[in-house]
């Protein structure tokens, strides 16, 4: 793609992002995408198709620069609660997924667009679960791993909840970070040590 | 209130349950609530002020059911991971609530209108875990709580992120079920035991 194409689409994208972070892809309108990036309306459609694809265009774009950025490293229950830490920093500074994600959730249900690819996405993530907790049964990672994302994600869904459950003052991040740090090692540790199924 | 009067409040309250659950606030519509409800558009208004403040209606109406059905019982960490798993019950049968809380934060942040009724339903709810737990914090205990129902909303507000990670097969709303409380034991346990402050 030449360079100016390349950058057009770009500042699109970025605009996108920002307008159906904040109004999801029901409220979010072309008009002010196009506004933002300071391009004309109709040039988004040669870019992106419709409305529904750019939605899924910055979906994919927020979801592949969350995997890049956060991986699971290490081994043990320890380097999952640093990595949901780590998870929840990185939505500190990209809170428009954990929003992109509800609205995705709160619209369209169940079903996603580019399924294989998502299936994929989260099935790495699975492995890497795997991998850090040797043991571990491939359904007990996925769950793991939906407690943890729905976690750090929620946050920013229900600020209101956080709000009047644990207040608003200048520390409540740091202990919310490390609060999440403790649950998801307790998580994996119960998961390990077979805990849901005894009990 | 006269009967019939009563019963077209309830009528309208019902039906702007269904419309918020589905379309949120801004997308909500007050003729189609009018028309589900089969009562004039002109009515609501003397009933509920503006769609704002029947949103407002229809998010107190259900954080009160959802109070009343599901009470914290019992003490020790097992009593939370079993009050963990009714609330999942509970929200499974009224899918509602979990909806309008992500609407809700995702449109308004966490501004909330009838903060002083809001912040009392929380701490009746702080308080009954400090009941159920001797020793914890209140602010462990409001963190835990966070962390519950961030867990239960969550399964209805992020749907797509449990089909790609869980799957979507007949048992796995049992499986989730006893992950989450499971979780929810674990956390306790680990509160009570001060484990995320020695770690």
């Amino acid at each position: 793609m030449p360079r100016d194409t390349e950058k057009t689409r770009r500042r699109l994208l970025e605009a996108a992002i920002a307008e159906f972070s904040e109004f999801g892809p029901a409220g979010a309108r072309v008009d002010r995408i196009a506004e933002r990036a300071g391009v004309n309306k109709e040039r988004i459609y040669p870019y992106f198709g419709s409305k529904d694809a750019l939605f899924d265009a910055v979906v994919a774009h927020e979801l592949g620069r969350a995997t890049a950025d956060v991986p699971i490293t290490g081994s043990g229950p320890a380097a999952i609660g640093d990595y949901a830490a780590r998870l929840f920093d990185h939505r500190r500074s990209h809170p428009e997924l954990p929003r992109l994600m509800a609205w995705e959730g709160l619209v369209r249900g169940a079903e996603v667009t580019a399924l294989a690819q998502r299936q994929a996405h989260c099935l790495d993530k699975v492995d890497a679960v795997e991998r850090a907790l040797p043991g571990i049964s491939r359904q007990d990672a996925g769950e793991l791993l939906l407690s943890i994302v729905t976690l750090t994600d929620g946050w920013h869904v229900f600020p209101q909840l956080g709000r009047l459950f644990v207040g608003d003052d200048d520390d409540v991040r740091r202990r919310r970070r490390e609060h999440l740090r403790a649950v998801a090692m307790s998580m994996a540790e119960a998961t390990l040590h077979g805990r849901h199924i005894e009990d």
